[in-house]
């Protein structure tokens, strides 16, 4: 299967409802270098998951197991930044908090403001830092 | 563990009927680029593989866990083209079939005809489909 | 540097005229999993591809080095298939041609037709090839 | 995440008790390469290890399932040779032994010799063997 | 070549003056996944790098091609945050500035303050871009 | 193009007297994993070595560049070993002896004294560096 094929799959699955897609470079018998396509998805889609792997690669079989989920509690919010409002990805843990700014959001100031996108990072992390230290928004983190 | 062995243990684990082999490049503690080995069998072979797997390699253990196998209906038909007689797999799923040649029968006839590959696979397959597309064998889809 | 900003460096490289962009996993010293940026770009143009690079990743520094290419003469033509008109971009070399499906057309074609983008490709190619091997447009090769 | 955690992290997993701990290059979507972080470990510090990898990383989420081991016998024989003395791993199995020297007093050795590691190993290996096969230690065999 | 020389033959290239090293996972011929090392370095120690490569490792040959650099004009500064002095490595492009803590510096202050090394460069990120974007160092940027 | 034409492309790229073949796991554009093929070449071969990429490979264009290689003198000697005569690649560098069993040879042995190739390779590896380092053989370093 050439690799053009991969880039619309990944969509097909996602557009399925796949709650994760990533593709790991691996070597088959025979000297033939490969691609192992892997899916997280629930129980309620997981049949039309792989109907998707079958109809869409060259596969002739799809191998399939459970596993246990640990996720941290999402939310998210705005940040302000001479770039524009970016929407800050934030997910809390026992004791801890982290945030990560949305590419989307980067990407569009980035193009806009015709900067490199890591300025917009670093503007957008350091905007939602301040809020948390600086203006002690302690109950960020309990 | 050397380049080399890895090799050698794909065959001996095809030949203990193992239904897949594949090679994971990974990267381990102490900045060790490494190898992850990965095996698909059947209940019935399993100790005979994690055998093969400790006798021939340098691992210290082997991880094994259960998967759940969906796999299409095979079979093989031969198709005629300009290279001579080449067989095609055919897989079918609900409300779709896919054909792939055979790699060996591919293997010779391009070394005999002294043509690449390519040309064997596109004729093999040009063939698959004419008697799918054109002559109606419409019996391979339901 | 996340795995997040190497999209829309891509996209960056390709908007400045890079010809080829290809991302290589590699291993780092104190155990660091990294990605190897390739960029292949002509003369022209490569100050600005390399300004791209050191801006937009926290990469210190561009090694470059000198590559003669090879490249095929291409074309483009349209075949008909029952899922719409597909481009093919074609290749020859002395003695052969080779064509391969737009991405982008096939595609289009798959999510318009709803069907899987396999099949599109296979009727692209079949279309080319019948062209080829039975409309004997002989001048193709020659 | 940039590749520079990556090394913290594995240390303070080893340190949190974890069994193995590896790294798998992947490719995610919006073409982004990315980093697959493994963990073997225990149930009695499978929590630990989870809240390591949500602490330390940047993501969201971690999946785990149970896998079943198969391990050897394993033991620790030290060897003369000429650059000092080397502990071999001894691992044993049904009707097979297979011995590695341990890595750090290599390493020592090489660097306080100025040898190659490789003579160092080789070394050591010989040492191993000549102990098993020439002073007939039969009895490392059954 | 086994994965454990790998390490040992990062550290002395590096004591032998290379700019960098990495390893690349690379597939070779009969099966075999292998590793290729990969070492910049300048003309006065190249031959010195070459030997080690040969005394070190099971190759039979070592390949090099000259690169041209393109690197950026770098200078440390240190910052304070809540976690100690951290330093910064800085980088400077036609009009840009960039800064990354310094790992070494965030490893040990994350250790002594048990937390996450993710907070400590959060933290040297902050303190780093408060100097360049509040206080108005301007004079960093031209 | 798929996995499977890679092997038949390796046999073709030596047949042609390819001195070096190897393929790395690379990522492209729009979500492609994809496969860098690699081939070391001679000047008197050269176009032929591109011919077979261009005809074998849906590939549009081919890249190269001159490299310097430094070899190592390599000899062989034939070791007798309990499963049989293997035959030790030898390599001299300036200093230094290095000595790899002949995979061919071991695989043999292996096969038809039913052991793991692990065993061969170590009998073949401790006869070699007995002749070294017991017998004196002492020519064979300087």
């Amino acid at each position: 299967m050439g690799g053009e094929w991969f880039g619309f799959l990944m969509d097909k699955l996602f557009e399925r409802k796949a709650l994760d897609v990533w593709y790991t470079p691996i070597y088959m018998k025979k000297n033939r270098p490969a691609v192992q396509v892997n899916v997280l998805c629930e129980d309620f889609n997981e049949e039309d998951i792989i109907k998707v792997l079958l109809e869409e690669t060259t596969t002739l079989g799809v191998r399939s197991y459970e596993v246990e989920r640990t996720i941290l509690q999402r939310e998210k919010v705005k940040v302000n930044t001479e770039y524009g409002d970016i929407a800050i990805k934030i997910a809390r843990g026992p004791g801890f908090i982290k945030g990560a700014p949305e590419y989307e959001d980067c990407k569009k100031a980035a193009e806009q403001n015709q900067v490199p996108i890591r300025k917009v990072y670093e503007s957008a992390m350091m905007a939602f830092w301040s809020a948390y230290y600086i203006h002690k928004i302690k109950n960020l983190e309990e």
